[in-house]
Parts: structure tokens; sequence; C-alpha cells
């Protein structure tokens, strides 16, 4: 779906597939709809503060995937994933989770169980506890199978005060791994177009790499997952919050080669494919070295890398590209739905 | 739907309605599919002690009320007072909200819009910040107009820790107020069967009730909120957890004469009916007369009277309705789902 020009929401108008895919219309919907009503105010990060309690934050997401089941992962260990992983962008340890779901009627129950002995053991390989729970049932059309929230509180690491606010001139920007393996791979796996034999969801915990980071403190600035919307949002979200330009060189962003493939065959950018696996980084660039060190003492480091970095006085929100002929081009927020129902 | 004799669940078997009623279907599914996954095991509460931080609870729930508006309230009040009730059963006070959303592609924006500002009002009502939230969009289809998580994180009152398993012998039970408008309402509301122009749902927060408590302390031994299953789940499940005989009054249980007439006609049981608006308080029979005029120095406790007591020696997991002519009936643990989809 492309929306050239959004003009601000209208009364009469209805929610689109793209006010939930990350980019520029979910930020309208929040902006004019969300925020007003519940007194909320960016900027937006992936885990809030806990009031009264500065040590704790807490973090929601609603799974929506569609299938269920997909190469590397399945709704359950992503909903765990992805709740841990929106912690430890906030420079927190998972410590409790809560898990929500709502069933369409009919669902098989070995599906059922399926899903949540993943769920329970991505939990436990992630070391936190699943508290507390609910189950609603809603009849045969009113769901498509299963919906799984999870709500997660986490503690934080006290050297770590992660923000999409505090990047700054000259930080080096890391990226842990490899981009683009999640969306191509539930995509495939949902249309049937072949590519899941070659690549597999990237989901996985991020917390340790985040607790690899917590010895280099105050250094370490911003810290976020490129889910909805891939790297390029998350980029214009952190070069829009802090008030600073970020430029990243193409030949460092890793593509494998599969989802270079099927992002060529399916007009897709991999800068704006969701990604469950991996974090970006802004340290300072005296410790950006040591910050590469410590993400690739762990496997889900291993291919860490320097992507790019903050200049020291491009224009404000501006994200740009240098590209493999040493071009420069603008990388834009997305605006709606390239994949939806990805996570 | 009835089912005589529920076999242990199948690998070939499916999801049903009943298994989202809050009876004894539930507790099936939950004891065998999902916990044993996730590691959990019961009591189960309304809300869950946080791991290290034993002053704070956690409490979870999926809201996916037909329809979205109804007289009294609709699903965004709803989703607040449903979790600001879930923590208070627990003895606390909400300190934060996290908000998540499941959109049906389509659903109008000012019906989202409408929504948002009730429950943004609610939790400002409630005093309790709405800190984080997550927004996501499904295909015209694949979700019935709107879902909403809310999680909610409680502080609870020092001298309070009600639990299920803590009624005693001799403990008086109090209700704060009138059953089964809530569910009678959405029910009609839904089918259009006309008893909702003499009725609305009792949604409100109950978290002041149990702050009036609070100055009782140990004397309170249980709280619960009787919402899917009604009066009957909740006696049930308190009995079970306890293991104690609860003897209630049938003269004494307020149900008012709109509710009895379309539950007449629908052939439904007050006591398995839900409501969102009014607790249950095992007291110690010394601070019962105390519990009371705490409850009823408030509004939403103005009609809060003593339905009942814990019998001395009764068969343990037993609930009994004395009747109006003097004889007892069993009180069983509703089995499925007599009303879907009611909050």
């Amino acid at each position: 779906m492309t929306i050239e020009c959004p003009a601000p929401l209208r009364e009469d108008e209805v929610v689109l597939l793209g006010h939930g895919a990350g980019g520029r219309l979910t930020a309208e919907l929040l902006d004019e709809v969300i925020l007003p009503a519940t007194g909320g105010h960016g900027p937006l990060e992936d885990a809030a503060l806990l009031p009264g309690h500065r040590d704790l934050v807490i973090s929601t997401d609603s799974y929506v995937v569609s299938p269920l089941f997909f190469p590397g992962g399945d709704i359950g260990c992503l909903a765990v994933h992805g709740t841990v992983n929106d912690l430890a962008m906030r420079g927190a340890q998972p410590i409790a989770l809560s898990v929500s779901l709502i069933v369409e009627e009919g669902l098989p129950l070995a599906d059922l169980r399926a899903v949540m002995q993943s769920l329970g053991k991505a939990a436990r390989e992630a070391g936190v506890p699943v508290v507390t729970g609910d189950t609603k049932v809603v009849g045969r059309g009113a769901a498509d199978k299963l919906f799984v929230n999870t709500t997660g509180v986490g503690q934080r690491h006290r050297t770590l005060h992660p923000s999409a606010a505090l990047a700054r001139p000259g930080d080096a920007v890391l990226l842990s791994g490899p981009i683009g393996l999640h969306g191509t791979t539930v995509l495939s796996t949902r249309e049937g177009l072949g590519f899941e034999s070659d690549i597999a969801s990237d989901t996985r915990p991020l917390h340790r790499l985040v607790a690899a980071l917590a010895p280099l403190g105050p250094a370490v600035h911003t810290l976020r997952d490129p889910t909805r919307g891939g790297l390029a949002a998350v980029l214009n979200e952190i070069a829009r919050d802090s008030s600073v330009a970020v430029e990243i060189e193409e030949h460092t962003v890793p593509v494998p080669e599969a989802v270079a493939s099927a992002c060529d065959l399916l007009g897709l950018d991999p800068l704006v494919v969701a990604n469950e696996g991996c974090l970006v980084a802004f340290v300072a660039p005296t410790e950006a070295e040591a910050a590469l060190t410590a993400l690739r003492s762990l496997p889900e480091g291993a291919e860490a890398t320097r992507i790019g970095e903050v200049l020291p006085d491009g224009p404000a929100g501006r994200v740009t590209l240098r590209t493999l002929v040493g071009a420069r081009r603008i990388v834009d927020m997305p605006l709606g739905e390239q994949l939806p129902r990805i996570c």
C-alpha cells in the first residue's frame, strides 16, 4: 500500500493496516488519537519507567504474527523475545512476564499446546518467570487463530540509562547482527514463496548482549531493536528524538544473501524489513571498539559490526545512507505497511 | 453450550468458547495446557507478586467484549476498571497501566477515539497513569473490531495481604453491591433484547473500597471481584483454594429486579453472570461490621451487605446456597460458557 501524502486524520476515516506498521502512519495515530486521550507524550521508548520505582521498566506488546509457526520460531517464543528485548533496550534485565491469550474458537489444542511450550521454553531460556496470565476465547471468525500479549517488567542495570533521546554527534552506530531475516521469513512462509527453505527468523533474546554492554555504562547512549519498520524506522526515531543526523554506510550493513534475493524479488528494501534478534547501539566513539568486543563475546552478537555514525553537524532528524558508489541517499521513515502481521 | 461430562483434553480436540468462560473448562485448559508449559501453579490469584519486589503486584487481562459500547460503559473504561480491580483484589493501589490494542482494519477512527477517550478518563479517575502501549492492526475479518489488553502494576497496602487461600472457618462473606448488571447489560445490548433500557453495566474501579478496608489489616482474608463466571465461580475458587465450605443465604444476595427478569427470561442464573463493579470480601467475624461500615462509606459500596459465612466444619471446596424456603442447594462451579465475550 502506498499513500503519497497522508492528510491529517479525519473523524470519518477508518483504521488502515499501515496504522499498525510502526512507520509514519503509526506515529500519526499515536499523536492524534491515542496519546492525547491517555495523557502520554514523546519520546516513545521501547519500555517505560515505572512511576515511583525508577529502577524498574515495563513494556507491552501484542503479537498477531501470521502464520503462527515459521522457520526459526513461532508466536510463542516471539512473544517472549519481543518483550524481553523491549525491556533490554532500556538497559534492563527481565524479571517477570505476563501472558494474555486471545484464542479463536476451533484452534486445535495441539497448536495451542505447541505455542505455549515454545513460550515457556523461551521464558526459561531467557531466565524470566511467567507470573500471571489471562485466556479469552472468541467465536470463529472473530479472531485469526491466536493473538498473544506479553507484558514484561525489567530491572535496569545501574550503569545503563539508554534512551532514544541520548544519541550524540560523533557516536558510533553499531549493529549486533544481520538484518531482514524475520520479516522475509514470515512473509515467505505466509505466502508460500519458497525462500523459507533458505532463511529463518532471527527471533532471540537480546538482554545478554545488553548485560555485556553494561560495564561501558554511560558511554552507551541509545539501544533499539529494529522490529516493525526495520532499521530505517529506528534510525529515524533516534535521529528525531535526539535531534541529530545519522549516516550509515551501505556496504557495512549485513544483509544475508537470501534476504537480499527475497527483497529484490518482492520489491522490498531490507532497511524496512522487521528483525527480532538484533539491536542497534549508539555508543561514544571512544568506547566503540570495546562495545563491539563485548557484543562479539556472545553468539548472538558474533556478527556485530559498525554501520555508521552520528554526523558532527548534520540536519537534526535526517538519516542518510552512503551507497556503494559513494552517493548519499536519504533513508525515510517508512510510511505504512509493507509487511502486515509480521510480529 | 452444555457438556455433561468433560473428558480430559485430547490432542485432536479444539478450543471451545467455554474454555474462555472462567469456569471448569477454563481451569482444565489452564491445568493441562498452559500452566505445565509456563511452569505456573495454583492457587491462581487475580494478580501476581512481582519477584524480588513483594510490595508490587502485576495483573493482565485482554478485553474482547462485544459490543464495544454498552449502557454504563465501553471496552475502554472496562479495560481500566478490570485490571485496576484485579490489582485491588490483592490489596494493591494501581501505580501504572500498559495498554495494547489489536485493531481490525476498517474500524472507524471515531470509534477508536471514543474508546481511547473513555480509557484515558477512566485511568485519570482511578488515579493511574498509562505509561506505555502498543498498537497492532490486522486485516478485515482477522479480528472483531477492537481488542484491548491492559496490564497493571500495583503497590500493596502494607496491612493487606488477601489471598484466595486465606479464607477461614467463621469468616463473614461480604458483597459490596448488587450482582448481574454487567453480564445482562452486555448480552441484552448485543442481542437487542430490550433490557438494556432498564439496566447498565456496573463497571467501576474498586480500589478505593479496598483502601477503605486497609485499616482492618489481616482481618481481611480474601478479596475477589466476581467477573467471568460470576459469584458462583469466585466462591467456588475460594472454597477450593482455602479448603473450606462456604454458605450463602439466597435472600441476602442483592439481585436488581431488572437483572432477575432478564435472567428469568434468558434461563440464566444470576450467580454465574459477570460483574465488573462489586467485590466479595471474606473477613474475620469480629471485624465484619467494621468492614461493612468501611465499604458503605463510599458510593460504590453503599449497598454492601453480608451474604453468608464460611461454615465451621463443612466439606472443603463446597459452596451451598440456603434458599428462601430454607433448603440447601449446591452452587456448582459453572462449567463453560453462558455469556461469551462479556469482558
